[in-house]
């Protein structure tokens, strides 16, 4: 049976957005319950400026609650050297480093251009090495809100210096949901070569509706890391009501209905995920939570006469 | 340029869930404009039983207040040789015929077997020869709600049954949105053969956020013609709350983003998508109309010291 790995993200880039502060004691059972499920992965949370990411300023002590449950890898975000300390004075297991591809998207959330950002991540891989596992993170690689489409290329040269870095993977991130299933084919296909199967991740939101379109040629063009939140938690600053990511249990739901593995309990999380609304204080765009899988079947109405 | 056939359904499959009746007058308009935005082929409504079906009471009203664009088929959605009747007195293009694979679900919709209906199809056939282009539907064809999944050996003999009765067309709908993309794939590898991607439609529900996953997929395996419904409109009776049909400004922003031609206006479809929830009194599932095009760029915002 084939797999894939789906990388659990809600507790990170879905509570972010959330206007509501989750309790950290909220946070740390939620993510306990996700490492129950079966998670190999999970990133937890970033270490930002709280003044930036107030939903997110508790960090370290959600690092420092959780259960770490073996064969579970616990990821922190992080976009500088300060977050890089932070981050394994919290004992993560490994570092997500971000920058933009588009030079407008990285000033305008990094306060700094792509290639800035980039040395700054040679700094911290030449003070990290050998303590922390490292991924790095090409967002609005398949097109940037302010600029759009981003050159194949230059994504090819970001993910290149980052594997010159010597980082342990890459992630391609379709930052705000603006890929369609050819690009992801086309880019997949010149970005495996590189990393290899077992290191990039496909970050994918369902801002347009087709995330798990993204999904589908990204498998078949050889991808087997999916990034994606429960619920469909997440959003876009530029689309008040637009989803977020890719909801868990719906990519979770399709991958073993076309009879991938996916090492998940999904009726735990569909569970956890009809109880994100105590959390986050709104209903989510995910479906399979409010439809039940495929698989779930009801009892045949009465027969209607002839 | 490669090209898709979108058929809208809004007004039959989404209309027919709704709790408000929408008024003639904005059906009306509404089947206007989607004839000006470039439609192909829609499904105006259906000739049901008034009492089975109020909100579409005032399908020959409709037929009958609509403008026919030339080039555009007008489908009318007929269980039973008295719809046949009523349909070609309204003068509609095309009748669609519609049988389950699913016993269970023929007798629950239908109140009588695949076989009872399919024999009424026959009577149907014999009385409008010549008068009104055919097509036929196979209901659950990707799954029952009540069966779970119907034999593809099964599907495949309705599909054959329907073409020895003379049909123009052939519907395969997945009913309550269970199908998976591989199915989809197989499905449509053995169908299309017989069919021939001119006369095939494929009918998704979003009701497990996979159904344009499984046009890709549909799509990638030779499919050409879909159904879908402005803003994601229909339901599913067993998941309040679900999505329905899926999207057709989804699909055809996918699609255009994919370089595929759809001859739709897509601003157009999306205008009137933000229109709907004034037409049936709530938001809806759909994504583009939300987020606007992934070619929507958005000003730059002003730039952070570093």
């Amino acid at each position: 049976m084939s797999r894939i790995v789906i990388q659990e993200v809600a507790t990170r880039d879905g509570f972010q957005i959330e206007p509501a502060f989750v309790p950290t004691a909220e946070k740390i059972r939620l993510i306990d319950a996700l490492s129950q499920a079966g998670f190999s992965r999970i990133e937890v949370s970033s270490f930002v400026s709280p003044k930036a990411v107030p939903a997110l300023a508790d960090a370290a002590e959600v690092f420092s609650g959780i259960a770490r449950r073996p064969g579970t890898t616990y990821v922190a975000l992080v976009p500088n050297p300060k977050g890089a300390e932070r981050a394994l004075a919290a004992r993560a297991d490994e570092i997500n480093l971000v920058a933009s591809v588009s030079e407008t998207h990285n000033r305008a959330n990094m306060g700094m251009t792509p290639e800035a950002s980039i040395q700054g991540f040679a700094a911290i891989m030449a003070s990290v090495r050998g303590q922390v596992s490292v991924n790095a993170t090409a967002a609005t690689a398949f097109g940037c809100p302010f600029e759009g489409v981003q050159p194949e290329d230059e994504v090819l040269a970001q993910v290149e210096r980052y594997l010159a870095l010597g980082v342990d993977g890459v992630t391609l991130a379709d930052t705000t949901g603006m890929a369609n299933p050819r690009q992801v084919a086309r880019l997949v296909a010149r970005v495996l070569p590189l990393v290899g199967a077992e290191r990039l991740t496909l970050h994918f939101h369902n801002t347009r509706g087709c995330g798990l379109a993204n999904v589908l040629a990204a498998y078949d063009a050889g991808a087997r890391r999916f990034d994606a939140a429960l619920g469909g938690l997440g959003g876009c600053p530029f689309a008040p009501g637009a989803t977020g990511n890719i909801c868990t249990e719906d990519l979770a739901s399709m991958a073993e209905e076309m009879g991938l593995s996916t090492g998940l309990d999904l009726d735990a999380l569909i569970a956890l995920s009809r109880d994100l609304p105590r959390l986050v204080g709104h209903d989510g765009p995910g479906q399979v939570a409010k439809a039940g899988r495929p698989r779930d079947l009801h009892p045949a109405p009465p027969l209607k006469a002839a």
